[in-house]
């Protein structure tokens, strides 16, 4: 049998983490999502602060990037992380059968076998629902926070990868999680992948 | 229990057909591909030959676009072609559960309730190879024939809809049908229909 990798990448507000989480469980095997940031700080001796405050997103400041060489042949701070993260990401996929939620997984995991990406999506207006009752967004805010939320995830995507965020080629199955809710989903993600693994 | 209306919209070569024609089979309903063009024919008193001559393509001639208006009120032939088969997509599903292949039928249908739009992809080299061992197409111009076949069907979608042909916000489901192979792509189309519908 061989090794069971997962990467998920999610709209925000669509349930994408807790599918994974979920579905992490029900394989019983490892599941990341900040947990990468803190293991991408500890493998690279740069404070876990920085990946946090940066997560899947670009500085667009020039002075921000003229201001932020590491120390590491002048490389911006920004693909310092990114570097630093895509390494974890192999690391880990290396060693053990894991589920890893977005942070470019599935690029950083592309010349490797038998990895299956999944993104799951949702309607405008359900991911704002669930931005305000499951995370807490304040309602006159919601809207706007989770078109930035998206952009700023499509843009690091587009940017430090070759391919477009979202598009079906890049993913073996694309699920829209308002049509059988977060435990269909994952129950339909399930049987695809014991299907896949023959498992 | 209500209606069950499917949509497959596919890349050709990725066996979206066939997973459509087993999946209606499989939920014993009605299955529409050519038979669609036949029957908007027979509605509209247009020559069943102008169908399958146009079908998912546009015609790009601005003289042929001159010279070929229908006599209904000066509208290009394309249009009035479009606009047959769409409403033969209605009429079909006010009127019984089935499987619709490509036409833009999930456009037809976007004021429909309970509608599942899938997707099916394959990469680049599948579709090629069955290309050359399905559908006969000649090995050296496979290539090239995938990918005008392709593009014709992304400039039809994104020229009469208000979408992006294969965007997966556009579908409940996209597939990679090379994952599973065509009966491993059925269950799993069946097993979702049959969660949403609660079958």
């Amino acid at each position: 049998m061989s090794r069971k990798i997962i990467t998920i990448t999610r709209q925000y507000g669509s349930g994408g983490r807790e599918i994974g989480e979920q579905l992490a469980q029900k394989l019983g095997i490892e599941f990341y999502d900040n947990k990468l940031l803190d293991l991408a700080a500890e493998n690279s001796g740069i404070h876990k602060n920085h990946f946090r405050d940066n997560d899947e997103k670009r500085t667009n400041s020039f002075l921000y990037l003229l201001s932020t060489t590491y120390g590491q042949g002048g490389i911006p701070f920004d693909d310092t992380l990114f570097f630093a993260q895509l390494n974890t990401i192999q690391k880990i996929a290396s060693e053990q059968d894991c589920v890893i939620i977005g942070r470019c997984a599935d690029y950083a995991l592309r010349d490797f076998t038998g990895v299956i990406n999944l993104f799951v999506s949702a309607p405008f207006e359900c991911r704002v629902k669930r931005a305000i009752e499951v995370y807490g967004i304040e309602e006159k805010h919601a809207e706007n926070y989770v078109k930035r939320i998206d952009k700023q995830r499509t843009s690091y995507y587009n940017y430090y990868t070759d391919k477009r965020w979202g598009q079906p080629q890049n993913y073996q199955l694309c699920l829209d999680s308002s049509v059988l809710g977060i435990d269909g989903s994952v129950k339909l993600a399930e049987d695809f992948i014991k299907m896949y693994y023959k498992d």
